[in-house]
């Protein structure tokens, strides 16, 4: 293997941004006080920790859950971590240690630790790759393991990770079994391991499952192999495709190895399958796999809003490559995407109070979703509302663990400054060249207000500096203030270059003026229909909005008046269309078209990651222009 | 039970319309040599036939296929016991005895007969009435029997259906289980049966099948219980919902019950259910369900071109219920909709050589459907284009047995006279209240001619008449002409009135202007779209027929221009558009849009049913107005 590829941007070290207030902060108060306990709650209701305690017993038994079950266990446990290692919390240390003790009992002699497999009365280990998910929860566990690590942690866990990460090796590495497990991720949890113990077997074994899959190594399913992207190889393919989270999470993954292999051809093609992904096959919530039959993406410009399945773990997945690609190649334009799909696809998923969560993310609800039952498990086919949890429910862990880590999405930084790529209330810093510490603190209403103040806790020295992503949408109108009066900024960053001393406060204002936005005239399920976006946030309108009796799938707008800024996102001006019903809804167009009764109303769109927090309600985000 | 409905119009005795040359001729002669035969082949290489020699030799058998493939089975005695009727052909009449004798020979000794349960090393019987399908394949053999007897003919089939059928009435009848099968079909089968034998225990078990079903009988399913009709009993139903196929077959054997036995409230339940799923969930081709995950109807308005599932066993379904109801009221609404379904939604399935078929019928195709592997049975999930056979093989042979008997859907009559409801080359007849016979012959190059021409094979008395359903496309522009001139004819009818001797012919004309169509704009997935018809035939364009390099994703409608009649469809202008593409497909609406380069173009639109007979191509009926 070559050397590691010189990327962009680093990650600075765990711990160095701090979400100190406002929008953020409150976010992760949310996680830690509810999402988690909630989380776990439902993990231990479900049967599915118990699984570990009857695999440790040794003896058949009967197992609560689908066969990968196992996985929302390490996404608590890595959400615990991450929270542990941000707050200190020494109660959730005890819960989360509890747990992993419960997990590390099941470990077998060789290092194997699945509960659904291999077992008396099991099928035998490795016996489904296609299903069974074996290697993907160990790649949770090594990912909740390596959170661990990089928070200086080490405990039974990490060493059972590390012993599984062994047995793997031994089992698939070179001269093993030439095999890639259903659901990609594995490979994301042995970089992991290996940025944090430096082993190079994980990286090694990391990079073979990527360069194996698409040779069709995997056996014949009714989705066809595109599904688990067994189709084409990694670094032959041109878009992503199938299921949207298994692509993501490889395509993830192949960057991960891509860098710490130095393999720049690796890197060009998922850059190239991203751009493609992006220009085509993307909602405008960031969302992602608009199917709901195989949870997939769908063909170029298939977005149908009504039916977008748009799944939380696939906008999470989109976050975790976005990540990468910023890092390796610093392009804002990666930042813009974490921003829009982390606010409006993810943020979507969890209720208010964290204690229910969407699957899949439509754009559009044509009936009033009913409420689910918070007694019981949701079947994520139902039409409901937000659920407390899932027969299958990965989306909520995978919240959990998001928001717990999300500080490491908002900078980078190295030896010449910091770059911060999101903003709202926190403090960061880095090492610089000399020794010398950088130290800002970010003050912001963001991203509900358009001003952002940056102070210098520390001298920023010559030849040091802190870039600040200007926002697209901003488009020209971006500001900037370092004490001597407003000056516009030009492109995409706002470059504030030393020698400043310390106590500089540089203001910068992202204008948040509301808008209509029209989408590509190949996305025939939205043409003829605008959204309404305010600052980085996609709007949305409810009927419980809108004047009594009427209905969504009422309105039309008048692009013609700019919609106007409110404290909850906008008011629109919209035409309530009374239509008649046809027996026949299809009309020669030479005849005439019915007539029906409208009128004018002034309608508040809200963001649309809010949306359905007050009750059944039918709701768009694309709304037809007059 | 009260006495029978007084039904508006009466099914004409099998064999009393005769199809004898033209468009339909030639459907039933590639039927009778190729469809048939290669359905018979199939089912016969995938083991499906074999199941019933494994079963009747008594031992533990490895069985192939899912549960339900006796009914695929069944299916094709039906369309070769219709086959035989129509046809007199001998060597197929051998080929149904001895599938048939095979079949029987699996019956047990108390009538049960299915190949998938209560056997040594199968589940037991009715265990798993969700899923298992036992009385869905019964409801085909009932049918299959039915069809036989109805034609003068009992065989050993016959009598094994009789003798299920009373095992199911001792098993599901009066005191016996309470309880449905997941796939509602049996409930047709029985009041089948009950029409050819008059064995009234076969009515009250439909009777019974249909009332029970909408109470909670059935378990819990991922997909709910309105899948299965079983949220509301069909009585109280607003709307068909669920899967499609069950919603419809379930509908159809409704207006059996209530015809059989007087029951004007629940045929009027099915007629309003009727008419809102007319006017919010169907297909401009007729199609109904547009859900791939659970082939279900969606919401209202929700009818995505792109991801239109459209099931072809589905369309044949609604054919099924709309010839009921047509019977039962009267209503030409009815006809047009067997029209336009059998056209278009229906007749997409079959390839050109009758050796292929579609499962799904898309109404847009975005990327080049692949051809099918011609020596494998397909997964229907897959965008392949016709398929020889599929794993869940229904439609073939659903195909088969309704065109075999399209006969019954051209004609009806009674005492007073006949009602033409299709038109082509064919021949009816009806026995009067004086016991003459009043006999037509009718010439038309319909559905792709105008000029339908019936001519009196015998004399129409005074008080007897002759009806011609007008097409409802045509829109006061229908003439007919005994003889002394064309005349305009008001309304849905032409009603030709005796005394007129032999040899009288009367000449409609339903002019087939060729015709653009919107569509109501709560079908957001085609707003600002419009599709191309021409007399009965929907309308598609294929990029084969574009210049070279064109997509049908470039095209724009000038709507200004009439769409012009060719032989083959009609010639449309279209603005060829070629895009840039953007890396992110959403603008604001206040920026410059991207230029594109555009030309001018005349593009042939052909018959939906039609596409993808000429190699891999993308189409889509429905295309932007420029």
């Amino acid at each position: 293997m070559a050397g590691r590829l010189h990327a962009a941007l680093d990650a600075l070290p765990p711990g160095s941004v701090a979400l100190e207030g406002g929008f953020w902060a409150r976010l992760q108060d949310l996680n830690h006080t509810d999402i988690i306990d909630h989380c776990a709650t439902w993990a231990e209701r479900m049967g599915w920790i118990a699984n570990f305690d009857a695999a440790a017993a040794g003896s058949a038994f009967d197992r609560a859950g689908i066969e990968f079950v196992d996985s929302d266990v390490y996404k608590l446990l890595e959400a615990m971590a991450h929270e542990v290692a941000r707050t200190g919390d020494e109660q959730l240390e005890q819960r989360y240690a509890d747990i992993a003790d419960r997990v590390v009992a099941a470990q077998e002699a060789d290092g194997y630790l699945h509960t659904a497999f291999g077992r008396p009365g099991q099928r035998p280990r490795y016996s489904d790759l296609e299903w069974g998910h074996e290697l993907y929860c160990f790649g949770h566990l090594f990912q909740a393991a390596a959170a661990r690590l990089r928070s200086g942690r080490e405990d039974r866990l990490t060493a059972a990770a590390l012993r599984l990460a062994d047995h793997l090796h031994a089992t698939f590495g070179p001269g093993g079994r030439a095999a890639v497990c259903g659901h990609p991720e594995v490979e994301l949890g042995l970089v992991d391991l290996y940025r944090a113990t430096g082993r190079d077997q994980d990286l090694e074994l990391a990079r073979l499952f990527v360069d194996r899959r698409g040779r069709g190594l995997l056996g014949p399913i009714e989705f066809g192999p595109a599904y688990f992207q067994d189709d084409v190889p990694v670094r032959e393919a041109e878009v992503l495709r199938g299921h949207a989270v298994r692509a993501l999470y490889l395509a993830a993954a192949a960057v991960d190895v891509a860098v710490e292999t130095g393999d720049e051809a690796l890197l060009h093609a998922v850059e190239a399958q991203w751009k493609r992904t992006m220009a085509r096959r993307t909602y405008l919530t960031g969302g992602m796999g608009s199917r709901h039959q195989d949870e997939s993406f769908g063909e170029d410009y298939e977005l149908p809003p009504d039916r977008a399945y748009a799944e939380t773990c696939a906008a999470i997945a989109s976050v975790m490559l976005a990540r990468r690609l910023l890092l390796a190649t610093g392009d804002p334009r990666y930042a813009d995407t974490i921003e829009r799909t982390l606010l409006n696809a993810v943020l979507c998923s969890p209720r208010e109070d964290g204690r229910a969560f969407f699957y899949a993310n439509t754009l559009h609800q044509r009936t009033a979703g009913a409420l689910a039952d918070e007694s019981v498990a949701s079947s994520r086919a139902h039409g409901l509302l937000r659920s407390p949890w899932f027969d299958v429910s990965c989306c909520p862990t995978n919240v959990a663990r998001t928001v717990a880590n999300v500080g490491e999405l908002f900078a980078t930084g190295d030896e010449s400054g910091l770059q911060l790529h999101l903003y709202g209330d926190f403090s960061a810093g880095t090492t610089l060249a000399n020794g010398d510490r950088l130290e800002v603190r970010v003050r912001s209403g963001y991203p509900n207000a358009e001003r952002v103040e940056v102070e210098l806790l520390t001298p920023l020295p010559a030849a040091s500096r802190i870039d600040l992503r200007v926002p697209p949408w901003t488009d020209g109108r971006a500001t900037v203030d370092l004490g001597t009066g407003a000056e516009p900024v030009p492109g995409r960053q706002i470059r504030v270059a030393g020698p400043l001393p310390a106590g500089t406060h540089v203001v910068a204002r992202f204008p948040m003026r509301p808008r209509f936005v029209a989408a590509d005239d190949r996305i025939d399920a939205v043409r003829g229909q605008v959204a309404v976006e305010k600052g980085p946030f996609v709007l949305a309108v409810e009927d419980v909005d809108l004047p009594s009796g009427a209905h969504v799938a009422d309105l039309e707008i008048d692009t013609s008046t700019p919609p106007l800024a409110t404290p909850d996102g906008a008011d629109v001006r919209v035409l309530i269309r009374r239509r008649p019903d046809s027996p026949w809804p299809y009309r020669d167009l030479t005849g005439a078209e019915l007539r029906d009764e409208s009128h004018e109303a002034v309608v508040g769109y809200r963001p649309y990651y809010r949306w359905g927090n007050r009750g059944p309600t039918t709701m768009r985000v694309w709304t037809p222009r007059h």
